[in-house]
């Protein structure tokens, strides 16, 4: 039986630093929480900022929180393109040599020299979960989609923590081509 | 040895019947073919048009030609969901209860009731060669992509004509998903 599990979407966002935060925003300030993500500690904030490359700017990209050690922003494609930026592909951290864009809030903005990426899709999974999923020490998987758009995504890295939210994790390009809502449960593949 | 044919990436466009192209540009108006496409006889314009949903504005859709019985818009969903607009999944020319939006043009606009819809990704194939990659017969296959966003794309849809220029139609978040540009060769899974 494939092990299952249900996809989360993300749609462009950013993590600042709490320097960057700061400059953004002004001097002490902390972000304001909207909402719980499903990741254990992770969460919307009120907060939002517009995010400019050569040839255009996003407006109003959503922060999340907590701050981190270093900026980062999360662009799908289709985003990338409308501002004329090429990211890489990368894990969330994985920041050298990505990409260049201006991040602009109500207090100033950023030359981000780098730390635009495209976010590699990814499994948050917990041991346990792994175990049943027998996905232990792998580092990608892939993953059924069924459906009308139905396919199935190889290179799905494998982020195995204790305090993981079981989930797929998707931008809104990957879930646009494969024509799945948050929560939808996709299948496992070894 | 898999069947290997190249990608074609639709970016979103419009194609319209002599009546709304008049309406759009004028009595008598004809368009201005300015690149053949790969499939024979379809070519890009010189013409462009707005569509609007209830959310807002796609500016400067280009259109293809030749003119065809029933106008017809194809957007990505990404797209459609920046206008807030929900397409179903077709095949092209299969557009009854598909969605409305409006077109623009410099001399007129048209509420379209239906024509807006996301394409079901395609190939376009010639007898001879859906003989070699043995999909005579066949309503879909899978297709898979190489790569670091490797996929497979299953509910391809085979389309076969004498006049085909055989390749891989799909659509910008498809393409971005799939992490594939134009003419990459990608294969045929049976």
């Amino acid at each position: 039986m494939a092990y299952k599990l249900p996809v989360g979407i993300s749609n462009k966002h950013v993590h600042l630093s709490q320097e960057d935060l700061e400059t953004l925003f002004g001097k002490g300030y902390q972000l304001t929480k909207t909402k719980d993500l499903n990741q254990p500690g992770q969460f919307a904030t009120a907060e939002k900022v517009d995010v400019t490359g050569p040839k255009g700017t996003l407006k109003g990209l959503r922060i999340l929180g907590p701050v981190r050690s270093q900026t980062q922003v999360e662009l799908a494609a289709t985003d990338a393109r409308t501002i004329g930026v090429k990211c890489p592909v990368r894990l969330s951290g994985k920041l050298k040599d990505s990409a260049a864009v201006t991040i602009t809030g109500p207090c100033g903005s950023i030359d981000l020299k780098e730390g635009a990426i495209l976010a590699m899709r990814h499994i948050h999974i917990t041991p346990e979960d792994a175990k049943i999923a027998g996905v232990v020490g792998k580092d990608t998987v892939s993953v059924r989609v069924g459906g009308e758009r139905g396919l199935v995504f190889d290179n799905v890295a494998v982020r195995c923590t204790d305090t993981s939210f079981t989930e797929l994790h998707l931008d809104t390009d990957e879930a646009n081509a494969a024509g799945v809502v948050n929560d939808q449960l996709v299948e496992i593949i070894l």
